[in-house]
């Protein structure tokens, strides 16, 4: 399928992906993970539908006020700068799907009344190639004759997790791998073994991945038909469209959407309107749905196990180890998860996969802040990460992109030594700047104003050691930013 | 019991505790461990003997050289300084405990004609206090009239993984919580469960937990009496003994010490000597032999799990989690071992603890260095941990004690840049010296000849990162050391 100038998309990337710690955190969730290919899954989601659209500008990223950051860092810090060119739209608060495909809907529609969005979820497996492209090429061409088109996933198993859409009569439109598209007759959502069999069997029924494609104008329209709730939902998103962009996180808004019900686009559009298709696809799908997705990432041993990373499993079977850098090793176990990374470890049973939230939740209930943060943290500038604390002080690691520097700051508790161990730094110390090549050092005494810059074209790595009597990261005065963090 | 000037001590202190793994590691062995009491294993041993000595200077452990820069290194790291003054002998390999105790003897022997020593395991735990007391004072008395003396430990289960001890007719001698010192009538290594039960039953059985009284002269008697590859390992130890300190690891020494046969003192000595005792004593003890001891460092909860440190165990049970300091969350496991250090993990159920040396023999097939390496590595000086290794460079923290200065030493491809964040160092670079406080910094430029030392009465805290082309132990020539290393 060619560019599309009037195909736009929204990647919904929301979730908070508990079911995946201690490999992902509050803010590194499951769509920044990096383990099931060669990219993260919001990276792999961005590039299934970027050769279709204009550009990069054409894609929405949907996310919330809490991840905003975390995802433009990634984002930006991918090596395709197409990537670089995503927009984004902030909800105040999670709400479902439906709120955040308005919200896309409403933008898509402004921009273009014409706009076919596709909407992809962030932290999913999906293959890639011909086919996929002619289920969208498809897709595109029965949303544009108005239907509401859902690309449905020929099961390869009875699944009893997933949705499950029912091809009711054929439709007008191109054939996908010699598939008709057909209107979706019914949804069902998570059906007991027996009716999911039977559904497999049958060759009617398609699993529910969560991408659609559909007229941006008329998700808004069939929100307003269903009225209530629903209509509410559209009339937000037309409304805080049509506010100038600065104003789109102000207090008012925040206010209507924190009133909004949240509800599914399922419950909200697909289920009750009438003008709905389904395109069957026989492609490989996995939602990543919990741990046991690792099973995938290496080959099995000859008694089952499934191993990432160093160390040696003795006597085990059908065990699956993740190791992100550390040494773990196995004696005797079987149908084990054993998820290592470099500050925290989860051990359960593969049948306890869905209920790591459980985990999370007990953990976040002692304030463990390993269930929030990662060990790594990244910045529009690169990343740090702590490598020791002690009373008084913290060494860190930095890492500075070509052409990147932290903003202009200062501290009232600690004073910094920063040492070169990469590149060349170019420091900012009060009035003097100077060049600090590798293995020189520079110290920053406390309340001096100071910016470290890479103004090289190969990364700058800096140990950092921290002397003070506070250590927080709110220590931070910034008088000058390239990512408008100032007021933060 | 009075301080005895003709008692002496050795503690066997060979051991590689490769069941311990991975608390323990091949230079980090379970006597140094510190987890089962408020002191290491090693250090309750040295305790346990030392008020009935006439100073830290009769008491010596036996180990090898492969341990012995360890062994010091943590004695000497105790804040009682008695430890300091214990002694060392250095087998150039290990071959069973008769050697060990015959060398002890030999030694002890040449000091003191009327020498009473007292063998003790460096990795028990056992139980303190009056009854230990008489149990001693009791069993210098009958040694004293020519018998080889053992504590029997009154069992408490009939444990078919211990060697047991028959008392016979009653001797002459103190009683000890009641019970008379007996002839020992037989040894019985582990045996059977249904004889085990009955040993228990019978109340005349003891537990061999490896500790001896005996004349010091009588032990090398005992083995030119038996003749063969006893009585040489006699004559080897009476050999070394008369070579002066200097010589006694040189290549002739290692040459006669590789012949022997390696050989226990219960197979050497007790089994065949017409001579032994036992004292029954109803002291607490364990020989701490697997994971599973860490049972006893907690509290059990409600579902029986057992946890020293950060994290949570949700419906799990019968489980022991052991965390150094990460955290680590189990769900849904049972009677599983987890263990958790700063660089290795290891998940075994309980019913595997003993196989724990299979894990470490693959791990070292594989060059795993975590097998002999603790984190953190002792020094005479203090310690050192690298918290960081990357291309070029490395970051380390060193730990230096009051009073105490590394080597002074230089690099020949590596410059150093040391940041100080607590205490105060005082710092050689060629040709000057100068202080350097808390938030100061110095660089050490490649070849330069330096050290750095603690004069005060705190402890010294120094970030130091290293660059260079090369970064291993092995490049530092040492010009000048508090602890003879030069020549290393």
């Amino acid at each position: 399928m060619p560019q599309n100038q009037h195909l736009f998309a929204t990647v919904l990337a929301g979730g908070s992906g508990q079911r995946f710690w201690p490999l992902s955190r509050e803010l590194n969730p499951k769509q920044l993970l990096s383990m099931f290919g060669t990219e993260s899954l919001i990276a792999q989601a961005v590039h299934r539908i970027l050769p279709f659209t204009e550009s990069g500008a054409s894609i929405v990223v949907s996310t919330n006020e809490r991840l905003f950051d975390e995802l433009r860092n990634h984002l930006t810090a991918q090596p395709d700068e197409r990537l670089h060119a995503v927009r984004y739209i902030q909800e105040p608060l999670p709400k479902n799907t439906a709120p955040a495909i308005a919200l896309a809907a409403a933008t898509f529609a402004e921009q273009d009344p014409d706009a076919i969005m596709v909407v992809l979820p962030s932290d999913h497996l999906l293959e890639d190639g011909q086919l996929w492209a002619d289920c969208i090429e498809a897709a595109a061409g029965v949303a544009q004759r108005g239907y509401l088109v859902t690309i449905g996933i020929a099961p390869t198993r009875p699944e009893t997790g997933y949705g499950y859409i029912c091809a009711g009569e054929v439709i007008e439109g191109a054939q996908v791998g010699g598939a008709h598209p057909h209107v979706a007759a019914e949804f069902v959502e998570k059906p007991e073994i027996e009716r999911a069999e039977q559904f497999v069997a049958s060759g009617k029924y398609f699993w529910n991945a969560g991408i659609f494609v559909m007229k941006a104008s008329q998700v808004l329209e069939e929100l307003d038909r269903a009225g209530g709730a629903e209509a509410a939902i559209a009339e937000t998103a037309r409304w805080i469209v049509s506010l100038p962009t600065s104003e789109r996180n102000n207090e008012q808004v925040r206010e209507r959407f924190s009133a909004i019900e949240p509800i599914s686009i399922d419950k909200a559009v697909m289920e009750r309107s009438e003008h709905v298709a389904v395109i069957p696809a026989g492609l490989k799908w996995s939602d990543v749905g919990s741990l046991l997705a690792l099973e995938d990432i290496a080959e099995h041993d000859a008694t089952g196990n499934v191993r990432h990373g160093r160390g040696v499993d003795i006597d085990s079977e059908n065990t699956i180890v993740y190791s992100s850098d550390r040494l773990v090793a196995t004696l005797g176990v079987k149908d084990l998860v054993v998820v290592d990374t470099t500050d925290a470890t989860l051990v359960l049973p593969k049948d306890r996969a869905q209920d790591v939230r459980l985990v999370v939740d007990a953990l976040k209930a002692v304030g463990a802040q390993e269930v929030t943060q990662p060990k790594v943290s990244l910045r529009p500038w690169g990343s740090w990460q702590s490598l020791l604390v002690g009373p008084g002080y913290q060494i860190k690691q930095l890492v500075i992109k070509p052409g990147s520097k932290p903003s202009l700051q200062k501290h009232f508790h600690r004073s910094e030594h920063w040492i070169v161990v990469e590149g060349v730094a170019v420091v900012t110390r009060d009035e003097d700047v100077f060049e600090v090549p590798v293995n020189n050092s520079a110290y920053i005494p406390l309340g001096s104003v100071h910016r470290i810059e890479n103004r090289g074209t190969d990364l700058l790595k800096v140990i950092e050691v921290q002397v003070g009597d506070y250590l927080g990261e709110d220590d931070i005065v910034r008088l000058e930013d390239d990512w408008d963090r100032e007021s933060k």
